[in-house]
């Protein structure tokens, strides 16, 4: 019989449809082929060479080869980074004016330079990077919310293949970040823990879930994972803001994130995907109650009618198995 | 500068991005073209003369030239109709067995039926088969909520090309249902109004994102509408359980979903899209809060790392303007 598993932190049900399950392999054979990326095109806007084809630069790296990432503003913002935030509301119609911050973070001059390659220190560069415009955009009064995410083949919505990520800032908390904020205050006033850290207690205990240990951070599929092979990485410290992350942990979670991905890369065959880093709304910094983590969403399934209609999902992968598969994915191979 | 609107209904918000904004039949061709489909496939489990090939029969329609519509039970349920429903809380872990209905409703017995080229009457039986089912199905007393919905196109998750929808039904009730009870008892709670009912009010007046009207129904994009196209079509009459419909109602929805899909078949060259019924929970039938109604989803836009990171989403198409576009494409010349 499937089993309908909820989200202690989200209060979503999914559907784990065992009958319908398949086998962790069977969604690498679904998904494309990795296919020889180049390390330079000659009409990619984010390649060596054509840094005059992006918008306004606004933060960069460099080593002694060049420039190792790139934050640039996004050509085609979704919000204004100039203007005031007005609010509006008349009966029933509420709208605020569309300021923010929508960058692109060219994650590396190599135009093939993918998470699950690079090496650590590299990967600490996009981390740090990420620190750094988070601490800066979070004194602009006008932002309630900073999401940075990263889109990672077609499925996930990406159009460029140049590796980069966007870091976004809204003048609004996103009914996402509010629902999580408002579940991890109830647990707090319910049990006096944070949700986060329980939750990560028992899956340490429970121990069937885990995908990679690291000194700071934990990488596990959820116990009510939402898609096959959604995973979590949680910081062992208890902090809200990702911002407030420390020069050992971003180098450690840079271990973390390209050793997660390459089991992905390796274990289902470079699958597109997004991960997101979700921090507590900017008007707080340090709470008892929330924790920030990132989310990797593997782009495996589609939702349908039902996923629309009810919220609830449908997950044809066993999370225990999942876990399994990713733990024991050798990816030690990699060149550093 | 961009625009962030707010639905009052369930607090989302989303960016209406007016500076990457396309115009309405730029949206059509990035569908795909209108293919000749067969009447008929020999090896169409749904088609005439294959009825031996799904699974147990639940309900059948007849008219002189055989079957109308058929419900039979989902050869690959993701909830079982056997067993009970068993909660278990362990710590941090809760789960319920999966129990619950999972129906397909064959809608026509032509393989290339689709409702915006049916008649009036066909469709009209649909729905009452939709009612028939949601009536029985309610009985049980293992369900929370019925979710009847449909998977038009590959984009919008089928795989089967035979017109079906699908009859769910699940033994809690899930979040997005739960979400939309709340806000409306809360608006009740400050104004003593339907929220929905309001809504129509509102919409009617301001007379700028009607699609289509009838006796009964009134079709329109919401004001803050999460993606292009995004459609509503609610009852005038204050209802809050979907199989509460008439049969005079039953008609006149028919005629309006029927001429609402030809709108976005031939406006935009036939779009995958899902469509899903929104009633209350099945513990309760009438109250003055809720109101049923319909979401129609055309699959024109990807939900990428922002959207899963955010629950914001960018709607890239004014509704305003999508209205204007549906609400004048011409119809008429469909035959009858």
């Amino acid at each position: 019989m499937p089993e309908l598993r909820q989200n202690i932190i989200t209060r979503d049900w999914v559907i784990i449809a065992t009958e319908r399950a398949k086998r962790p392999h069977e969604f690498a054979a679904s998904t494309k082929n990795a296919i020889a990326i180049p390390c330079y095109r000659e009409n990619c806007p984010f390649c060596v060479g054509n840094e005059d084809s992006t918008d306004e630069e606004v933060l960069r790296l460099s080593d002694e080869s060049g420039w190792t990432v790139r934050v640039v503003k996004n050509k085609y913002p979704a919000l204004s980074s100039l203007g005031d935030r007005v609010r509006k509301i008349q009966g029933i119609y509420r709208s605020i004016s569309g300021v923010g911050i929508h960058e692109v973070a060219i994650e590396h001059r190599r135009h093939d330079a993918i998470i699950a390659l690079l090496s650590v220190a590299d990967v600490a560069n996009i981390l740090q990077v990420y620190r750094q415009r988070y601490r800066e955009i979070r004194k602009d009064p006008r932002i309630e919310s900073i999401i940075i995410f990263k889109n990672h083949g077609q499925e996930a919505g990406t159009s460029l293949e140049h590796p980069h990520s966007q870091i976004t800032a809204t003048p609004v908390v996103p009914s996402q970040v509010r629902i999580r904020v408002e579940e991890a205050i109830r647990f707090f006033d319910d049990t006096g823990d944070c949700i986060y850290c329980r939750t990560l207690v028992e899956e340490l205990e429970a121990d069937e879930r885990i995908i990679f240990q690291s000194e700071y951070f934990v990488a596990f599929i959820p116990y009510a994972a939402l898609s096959p092979f959604h995973i979590w990485i949680f910081p062992r410290r208890h902090t809200s803001s990702f911002d407030d992350i420390t020069d050992a942990e971003i180098f450690d979670l840079a271990d973390t994130l390209k050793n997660v991905l390459a089991k992905l890369y390796y274990g289902l065959n470079n699958p597109d995907y997004n991960y997101s880093i979700r921090s507590i709304p900017t008007s707080t910094f340090q709470t008892a109650y929330f924790h920030w983590y990132i989310a990797i969403i593997p782009r495996l399934s589609k939702a349908a009618g039902f996923e629309l209609g009810s919220g609830m999902y449908i997950n044809t992968a066993l999370p225990e198995d999942s876990a399994k598969y990713l733990r024991e994915m050798q990816v030690s191979a990699i060149n550093e």
